[in-house]
């Protein structure tokens, strides 16, 4: 075992989190004041808007003003989701740090989600890289599915790690890697990673779990152990699952950074502003915290 | 790494479980439900109540009706804590096959627990032990708060293998080690095993962990990694925790399962029936099902 020293925790509420919320689009100013507090956490990279066209994720329709309204803190990165052309041309006008673009291992996810083949995505996605290079903003990249599809049931390593690649080798600097529906378990999630880091250096992947089975802990121990030093969260657990009514989606900041700080490894993020950010958000949406440290810790959302 | 091929898992949501819930107390034949189900979905061994005073533990009032309501099924262990003479006099006449006495690795926990001290309490169990031995009913030991205490906060290992081995000595044939306040991680988690395992065979020893702050599959998938082969849990995380108001206690039979089978581990047990008891108990006691493998795959109490 040689877990990494250090773990570079990506804030997923205000994007990841926020478009999966049901209910009514949700003010501006509780998302800039969600990204301003988290900001104020010691985060250093938060995924604040996605740059889609309104008509599919309405919840995301004020990127440009959210981007336009957070208070910029010094050494946080801001990134953005943008599916294609005209989302990064949106993402360059607001500013951004760091733009994403989202594929999956699945054929039959990316049928039924963007309507075309994943090599037809990876077309899409060619344009955005080129362009961002063109301005000097780094491309993350998403591969969602990796331990399991909706509609397709198991994925095989080998298979993600061919979409992992195909986005490394188009130019993102570092490939997320997404159990979108929460069904990974330990030692599948180890496979996984070690076919995709056959191909892609360890240090350029992020591990980005969800805990619609309560393992997201558990798996990401267990890619911990095999380096990964990068893990996308969301605080509150705040984002459901659209694949299962009223169950979890993104694993909780606050759960994955008390398992951080209990192996000693160093996030520069305070717990305790964190509890209260997530306690925040809940009480502004009046929503259950989905958080268990946050719910052991905090005061207001039980 | 070695896994266990097999595991037991110690079923505790008709005790640890239901003595936690707050409300009214619960009936009978609800209890007798419960527990009938669950030796039908597999749980070889279950625990079914406490023998204690009503005065003390109002919910766990009637045990002997419930040890007398239940169908008993062939290769199931149904066990009783019993934590004073009178209490296993008492399981005895009900005829349970097992019973458990129950102590702390934190001096202060059991002032306030049992008003006695580590050792007056050792002195306590000594005869329910003896009695035991002479009606060939096995023993099985509890020590709570081996990860941290509600008062003292952390807990030496060495502090926790010494009331283990004392319990060992006494005649206990197996110790769980219980993290009673859930705010344990697996670094922590292995270390205190380790302790513990230099005094007792690990063959002999249980993990029964808490969820409170999230991190109890982590933590099992840790120890499991060590060697540990029996596991306590409880049906749709029954039991809240009694030291932070609307957290979870106990982690849930069907999260752990669901991480077992992940991991090839054989248990016997049926996710599905599993899942739909999870389901029945919460919808009888009107509650939140705490499993999130409940909440993803089962319908009624989301």
């Amino acid at each position: 075992m040689a877990f990494p020293k250090q773990v570079r925790l990506v804030e997923m509420s205000p994007r990841d989190g926020l478009q999966n919320e049901s209910g009514p689009v949700i003010a501006t100013h509780i998302k800039t004041g969600l990204i301003d507090r988290l900001a104020n956490c010691g985060l250093s990279h938060i995924e604040a808007a996605s740059f889609v066209s309104p008509k599919w994720v309405p919840q995301m329709g004020d990127a440009a003003d959210v981007m336009a309204g957070i208070t910029r803190k010094p050494g946080v990165r801001y990134s953005a989701l943008t599916p294609n052309l005209k989302g990064f041309e949106g993402a360059l006008a607001a500013n951004v740090d760091e733009v994403a673009v989202f594929g999956a291992a699945s054929e039959s996810f990316t049928r039924k989600n963007i309507n075309c083949s994943i090599a037809e995505s990876l077309e899409r996605f060619a344009p955005v890289v080129e362009e961002a290079r063109k301005h000097n903003i780094p491309v993350r990249g998403y591969v969602s599915t990796v331990l399991g599809c909706p509609y397709e049931g198991d994925i095989q390593p080998e298979q993600v790690a061919t979409v992992a690649k195909a986005l490394y080798d188009l130019g993102c600097y570092e490939i997320s890697l997404g159990d979108t529906i929460g069904v990974g378990t330990p030692l599948k999630a180890k496979k996984m990673l070690e076919a995709v880091a056959k191909h892609i250096p360890v240090e350029r992947l992020a591990a980005h779990f969800h805990d619609t089975y309560g393992q997201a802990l558990a798996n990401l121990y267990a890619v911990l152990e095999e380096g990964i030093a990068v893990i996308d969260s969301s605080v509150a657990g705040l984002g459901g699952c659209p694949y299962a009514k009223g169950a979890s989606g993104n694993v909780a900041t606050e759960d994955v950074l008390y398992l951080l700080n209990g192996l000693g490894i160093e996030t520069g993020v305070d717990l305790d502003k964190l509890v209260a950010t997530g306690d925040w958000i809940c009480g502004q949406l009046s929503r259950h915290n989905g958080s268990k440290v946050g719910q052991a810790l905090g005061g207001q959302c039980q």
